[in-house]
């Protein structure tokens, strides 16, 4: 199971109840962040979650309200003395930027570990997250995120018995390595573990117009975290600001045929933004206007 | 009048509920903040204070704790449409600091202004404020700041009458500029003008040890707004991670005279700072373990 959690849900700048976007997912032990304003480390420590096992930080990009609460966080995961080298994710133009930000934050107990990308898009796996960064469409170069969890086949009992192999080299085969038996077989995973079973699958997307790379990397994501600058009768500015209004994201959600969909990045201008949750729904009906701090667990089919 | 707000009252890092330390002053319509951790610009938008009129940013040091906020309070004055030049003061270094942030705040409509020090003790007059910044003792260069508020004289309309001086000029006197009549005299403010009153004092000190610049430069304040890193029985920490005490702020107020003292900047570890307030007040009665936003309109004296 993958453990989500939208910390923060405004754009532009932090508001009262309602901090930058910002999202944590916890799974097996190690937990990544995508984008990091300020008010991050606040809402972890609301929602009772440690800094000291976030592993991996990425961002979409570095306009100040997505980056601003990194120095404070990598201080506040100092002090939680880690020691563990942390790994930081983002466009082109991440090491510079982060370096002239530790300004305040220059010594650091555990390494800062920099994976910088310019493609049109790149797939990482890092500490079980299964990562596709995917570019999009803002007035600075901006990535969207995918994160798969996935989920092996089913180990099969009665085939291993009958390959008369010890219960004890099971484990091994589970975690889909080879083993060699002391009669001489040389016995690989697949022998015994049955097809790749349907895994957990995110997509998270702030800032950009709709487009098309965002559409098809959603595709059949369980949960789709995205933008929704603007509610209604903006659209002039959400073209011209490279931002998507609530429809827009509606629109993508159906058309990438996902599960669910989480709206965040609220302009400020947008005080109510839950006032405007018909126009999504009218589109696909099962969006949230999410509050900071909304919260799933996302499981794996029971199969 | 001066409207002290102290918009946050954490050390280290921001906690729910508790941003980090930082001092909002309001005066004839020109704002001074001292400190910007994490969180400074949201507590500002709590009190519904503009973030538009902040005309002085003073900082007593450089950890993230006290300037993490900076970069992205900078954009939120530049979306408030504020052309006006800023002024940021500090200990040398801020220069350098800053435009190392500002690596997320690249743009702003408006200028900033770097006034450094390395004197032991500066004096500056900006907007109405008469500003003394005195090095204090921390693990870094460090420093404290008294603003002032002065009072002038009260005008004497009796003089003004029998000088002969038309009641059209006596604003031009009461501002302290000469006037030059039609018959050819030359009248000083100092004609028509009583000798300057008692004005305003507050003193804002954290993070140091108990230090005689200090007591000296808070001497006789109206507040005294101090750090109070340690509630009781952390006497080690406190000199070894140079802070104070709650019993050595309170300590500090009695020394220097000063009518009230608020206590701020709280290690994270104390999370009821309200329970070691007897520590305190046993010394210094007039104690306040000040809350985030304690807020107080200081008034002249009625004279």
């Amino acid at each position: 199971m993958l453990d989500v959690c939208l910390l923060g849900t405004s754009g532009m700048m932090p508001l009262p109840g309602r901090f930058l976007t910002s999202l944590m997912l916890r799974y097996n032990g190690s937990s990544l962040l995508i984008d990091c304003g300020e008010g991050t480390q606040v809402s972890i420590r609301m929602k009772g979650y440690s800094v000291h096992s976030i592993d991996n930080i990425c961002f979409t990009h570095y306009h100040g309200d997505h980056i601003s609460g990194l120095p404070g966080l990598l201080l506040s995961m100092g002090n939680s003395d880690r020691t563990k080298p942390v790994n930081l994710i983002g466009p082109k133009g991440l090491t510079r930027v982060v370096n002239a930000l530790r300004v305040i934050a220059p010594e650091l107990p555990f390494e800062l570990k920099f994976i910088e990308f310019d493609e049109p898009s790149v797939h990482l796996s890092l500490n079980g997250y299964e990562i596709d960064a995917f570019k999009v469409n803002h007035n600075v170069t901006c990535y969207g995120y995918t994160v798969n969890i996935p989920r092996q086949g089913r180990f099969n009992a009665q085939a291993a018995q009958e390959l008369n192999i010890p219960v004890i080299m099971w484990k091994k085969l589970q975690k889909g390595e080879e083993i060699l038996l002391d009669d001489g077989r040389l016995i690989t995973p697949d022998k015994v573990m049955g097809a790749q079973r349907k895994g957990l699958k995110l997509t998270y997307c702030t800032d950009t117009r709709p487009v098309r790379s965002l559409t098809e990397n959603a595709a059949g994501s369980d949960l789709l975290i995205c933008e929704g600058m603007y509610g209604e009768g903006e659209d002039d500015k959400a073209k011209l600001n490279k931002h998507m209004t609530f429809k827009e994201a509606a629109l993508t959600a159906k058309e990438a045929g996902v599960q669910e969909l989480w709206l965040t990045h609220y302009s400020p201008s947008l005080v109510h933004p839950e006032d405007f949750a018909y126009v999504a729904k009218e589109i696909f009906p099962n969006t949230h206007v999410a509050k900071d701090r909304r919260t799933v667990e996302l499981k794996f089919e029971e199969l």
